[in-house]
């Protein structure tokens, strides 16, 4: 157990390199990285509406969200402190023992939702749809793995 | 009543111009624009540890945080729909009353925000500070005035 301790630490200590937020409570990271995950999925949806055809395409705000989302892809990992594991969420026990592999799902993750965005500049329909359904696939990977 | 109704709408339509996120349910909108300010509130306060010498300065740290709070500041607006007035949420009444102060209040905000991250840009820590609290000005002014 201690050593899964030093394991989950480590891999936290990595997670959270180059992040932006700290916290005073774990309660305080279990909302900020939901909240990131909401407002992300919001832009990420409205991409995907225009994918399945339920918004008409326009590649400005194709654009506009995919930039957002690439931004807020980043966010959420800093709020997977240890400290939480403990803290109710969604996240399952599992993520916690997998630490690693939850860093690999978003280091994918960010992967396709960059390339998402790289196809949203140059403004082609059939590249978004490609690349919002791999960087879709890579959200689902993840849930299926380690979210209730 | 119907005035009324048809100026908030006219308002909503306004400040969700340029919006990236479109909402399903009211709850949606809700949960997003909260999940916005939640994420926000966390990067403008990680630069605030610093102003307070909670936190040791670094300019890249305080650059970085003020970037996505420029970002971010133009998010939560587009979850006050019309719709979103009878959803449960610490909004005033009085804020669907006064939609052009709550306007007026936000583009204080957002400028306030810009201001900070050209502060941010320079390193000054005196710069930042006194943007820093101009800034929190503006939060404190909406909240108090439109927030249980």
């Amino acid at each position: 157990m201690k050593m899964r301790s030093l394991a989950v630490a480590a891999i936290a200590l990595v997670l959270s390199a180059g992040a932006h937020a700290q916290f005073q409570k774990p309660e305080d990271a279990v909302k900020y990285r939901q909240a990131a995950f909401t407002v992300m999925a919001a832009h990420f949806g409205r991409i995907g509406a225009m994918v399945q055809g339920k918004a008409p395409f326009d590649a400005k705000v194709a654009q506009e969200n995919a930039a957002l989302v690439v931004t807020l892809s980043k966010l959420p990992w800093a709020g997977f402190t240890p400290d939480t594991e403990k803290v109710k969420s969604r996240t399952k026990p599992e993520a916690w023992m997998e630490m690693g592999k939850v860093r690999a799902g978003a280091d994918k993750m960010m992967k396709a939702v960059a390339d998402l965005d790289a196809a949203a500049r140059t403004g082609n329909l059939d590249a978004i749809k490609k690349t919002f359904g791999d960087a879709a696939a890579t959200c689902k990977a993840c849930h299926d793995a380690y979210r209730e």
